[in-house]
């Protein structure tokens, strides 16, 4: 009798689409990345390293194996085509979000968000978004082109409006970025200082969490394609992940992981264990 | 319409276990490595990277998509208890070897190899070797444990006796093992030049292919515990596989990748590349 | 008095841009790359590790310094938009064909190569090419998309037709491209064994050189997004550059560099080699 | 007259055996690693770098050159054979033991943590044990087996039985494992935030000190087997080995370096400054 | 029209050298060294690297596009002599100051340092010197030589004499050295924690500023000889030059990063954000 | 009783000084390397990397363990101080052939050859020289410095004089260098072609054989500080040292490992490869 296994979604994540409350999906696609690519090779090197993880979180007391999670793989693309890939996203988050399901997209660049945007603002039109990042990423145009993960918050804005971004750890922009933000997002300069001051703001509705990864300290996340040092400690940002553990999550995506650029494997561990906090915040 | 793709098989193998004629089978085991380990990582990364290459063999025109193949996974065994780990590779290959499907192991250290004989020679009492190497394995015991990477093939010819086991490209060993392999292997110093002499000795009889990757040159191979200059360079060694082409092969392995050491990337592919290969001349 | 220097130049190419006879220029883009990208690093890279060169070549017995060189820098485009990527490089080499100058493009990916034979064939309408790469690069789409890296010499055929275009060291395509080739391409596999004979259809004629650094070895070369394992020795290919040195050379290209990947910058001083040759060959 | 050095011990500690009062060790063992393997390259790789380190410690204000410490080399063992290697340690550990001097063995795995154990309880039947660890280690069984390095400290709870573990920097296992903990050790979730309050408890105990330096944030220890992120910080650490330098140690471990998964040496840095404090503890 | 780029100054500072106020110039020197070489490559990779990175600092809230910077490359010297590269360093500074400029030097070695003392205290008798470092670099002789960058600090002292020079982060050092400090120079172990107290002392002052990078935490900048862990962290070190914007600094340096043990790039960013907050505070 | 192990010796040279016929030192000197430092870090890693090789040479038909050889340390020396280095070699290196034994000096750069050829031409007038290298080495100067990497075979000359001197495999300098070897030195381009030819010229005279190892090609050899590809392959060069192994070597050198450079460990093989062969060479 044969004794082999063969699983490749991420750890704890084996429910069938059907059965599945929380389905990750993942992006990979980085064709806007301005200076080091690599994102695209994120979602199946996260799946691979999520196997030295446990499944249970001690932050959260919560256990993955007790939720339904699927992992439905990655979106397919063509590359060189941006406009055909941000097509497909969305086709794919809304299907998720019609199944009434909540989806997890492992990016990728960041980019990937905004079609995940408009796929849950067709069901929750109040959406709102809490953004971790080093880079405002409000600029208007980037190189010439308006649609950038340079430009994707701003996009995002284009769509939502003020008073419905949420912006923590940012360090990094141009100064008409941070002009700019000042009467059109909430900004949290350097870290997540104030995220317990707005939280009532947030209360009850339906807010998407995404997190660019190089919010975090490029000491524990060097595997991204612009370290920006002076970023958010590990402890500092699970611990503002517990904070707003009871809020109503609709969905979430966690991109910028570029891992060959981390020879230590470490932002590989690193983006497992916010993709598992992350899903078990979902599954609230 | 979800448009995602997940598959995690070696590229071009798909098949069913029932209707495969050919089964690979991960072996990651790295137990008894003396020099620098991780071999264990060999047959995830294989899968993965495989998708680098094409289903067609220009060097034997020959494509995979056109032969049944199947990708069961890995076995599954505990770390640090060896029997236990040999005896679930015996295992495993007899089920194959049972269904009348050929395997094609991937290692895992060269120790693998040893159940892999057993399995094959219950079936094939006649069974004759093929041995790619840079090292004898010769040793009759090897840090005071008579299982290990360095005495895989004295194993096998304890099982199959002499004039049975064909070595080619070894460059290392004891001055003992070189003076003991005079009388019981056909022991080729260096290279591959005297296989076609060789080739009428086993024509029509049931052949194991054993290849340890590091026979290869390490400018072309270095994701290897224990690089050897002087090896064998890519074309020489495709050269021998299209010789060998018309042999009736049973079985066979590829082993001792280390996909850690070697951070470009190129070890893997060529990992692939002689396992493609290797797929192809079971096929026949 | 201030002693210190600032040069960016690749080594030994200094001249002005109107006193040059041969026009250097980066084309820093990687937007369709399948596989691993970041050959956008590529042309700063080759500047910075030029100096680790000499300017006189013991192979072709010529000096850099004996030529008018200019090294007018990158190109300017937009991440994520591959049509304006091609247009913004075609006006680039068709301003320096334009002016009687030769172009040396250093990639990027090898779709770069595409407006560099649109520039080229408006002034030498019977433009024939020199292919090096281990990949056929015939495919008709590649992923749904037509304008590919892996679509390249396609696309060039589409502007051509038969037997302008003759490739050397190709070991890697679907068995669909390799049919296709024997009517359309001279395709030598896997080496540079039929060039000498081919000579005589060349001489004379306008000549363009296209060098996908992937057709060495990735023993030598591993620095490159697909690396195919069987390619040709540095020795060996640069006999081939002797052997084709009386030709009439109106421009070149050197793509297809990932300096990321080969840590340890061997694959840099590779391409810094052959791009000093091939400058030596158009200095002719 | 020859001008040359040959000093392979760690810095400062060239006593010889027997005018030692403190011995340091090394056990490569990494027999039974579960994931990234390579601890065994950790006592060599850590006394070469121990020459960028002064022996001086501004910490303690203490000097490895006041003290008589030996260097030992390290324990022989065979591959492949986990028992044998368990029995070699115990009986050497012993050795140093019952000739009145302290063990101070660098591993290698955590498992080589439990013949210290067993050697040490021998002399002190009250033995104490202070755990640093990302992990709790205290499974039952792992895969199958009882000796691994995830289940050390559980086996060392069989020797001692409750209130003799004091764990800290806990942050990762089963949710049963934690639950167990609750009732046998005491387990100071994520810091060492309770290890003043504990010192009484242990004030003229027999303590022995095991380091699972992933105790440490992969940020400053990447050079590890399974980097768990959010651990602590080096001056957090060090301010713990300051505030328990009053207690009577009888021994120490310091495991889990992997130096190959660190390019930088940052790693081994760390291990080195983590055995010099370590000793000078020891040396009170 | 051609339509490229080629700058290879620090972003944003591409004044000429009679416009500017502050003027760049690279010391690639690193011939004294004794552990682990290579700063030689830092100010290059330090241009390069530095175009990742905005010129606007939400620090300082100060932009590089709003002063007059120049970057005027490398000084030229041999290798293996060093007092020759040290009178072309003081002779270069000196062009610098003589012109009523600021210089900001990028090494190399700390060593550097040395002959910009000598330029800047030419001008400024009562020159006061802020210093931030793992290492005391407060030997008399190092290895049978005066001239290293572990007596850099002392030779600087030689020349200023007492209460002139502030030390910060220190933490490795012989225990003569810290002895010796403790009646010459002011130096604060481990952190900056008295930084405040003394702002009174140089306040009107000229002060110098040189920064090894190694006073950093090797977690966040790993590229650099001799790694010393338990560091400043980057926000801790970032409020430290925030803490010293009134003062009047004469001139700078920016030393010890060597860029090839840092694969991951982010020791290049670190660099390029504090050479960015100095030039920023050079610009008052 | 004590089981332990520590040497640290290169593999089966383990004699006393007295007792030996060949004495190893290392030179880990890199103080006027132009491009890329770090073969001060060779001879250590030499002796680790040493135990991944056997002692038995199957290319010589010789086994170390059957020569009395021994291994001394490296020579010390300060750092940033050219000629005392120098002083240091040369004195030891006659203390060695004042004891009537074979000196085989382990670099450092290729510069330490220099105080060897000195040592060795007092006791053998008629001295000769082999060597293997890249580059001519025969500037007479290099960026203003007589003693330097780059000038060491043009020092070596102005000791011996006209044909004393045999070049191989050398494939980069300036036009002038080669120019000047024509009339002065044996120089064979690329390879060892003309290897056997001269042979007779070498036969019964004291032959000094110093290998820059960057004489390989860089696939093979990529540790090293100026990779030069298109060099001569492993088997190639065994080939060579086979050929000639009858004649007189009074001493000898193996320089230019870098082993920073080569993160696979591939380079510290080969260094570790070719210096067994040399020291069975000596041992005739």
């Amino acid at each position: 009798m044969l004794n082999t296994y063969q699983s490749h979604s991420f750890i704890g994540c084996e429910s069938s689409f059907d059965d599945a409350q929380i389905v990750i999906v993942g992006a990979p696609f980085d064709g806007t990345t301005s200076y080091r690519p690599g994102t695209r090779f994120a979602p199946n090197q996260i799946r691979i390293d999520s196997y030295g993880l446990e499944t249970y979180s001690p932050y959260l007391d919560l256990d993955l194996e007790d939720y339904q999670i699927a992992d439905i793989g990655d979106i397919e693309f063509p590359f060189g085509n941006t406009p055909k890939v941000l097509d497909a996203i969305e086709e794919n988050i809304s299907t998720i979000v019609d199944a009434n399901k909540k989806p997890l997209m492992i990016g990728g660049e960041h980019l990937v968000s905004l079609p995940a945007f408009k796929a849950l603002v067709k069901k929750y039109p109040d959406l709102h978004i809490i953004h971790f990042d080093a880079h405002t990423d409000l600029r208007e145009h980037y190189m010439g082109e308006k649609l950038s993960h340079a430009t994707v918050i701003r996009r995002g804005w284009d769509i939502l409006g003020d008073d419905k971004i949420f912006q923590f750890g940012i360090r990094s922009g141009t100064k008409e970025e941070f002009e700019w933000a000042k009467s059109h997002t909430h900004l949290n300069l350097f870290d997540a200082s104030t995220l317990e001051s707005i939280l009532p703001k947030l209360q009850g509705k339906p807010v998407y969490l995404t997190i660019d990864l190089d919010v975090l300290d490029p000491s524990i996340f060097s595997g991204t394609g612009t370290p920006e040092p002076g970023g958010m400690m590990m402890k500092e940002f699970l611990d503002a992940l517990i904070m707003i553990k009871e809020l109503n999550f609709v969905g979430a995506d966690v991109v910028e992981l570029s891992p060959h650029y981390d020879p230590s494997g470490v932002s590989n561990a690193v983006a497992c264990k916010v993709i598992r906090e992350v899903a078990l915040l979902l599954s609230k």
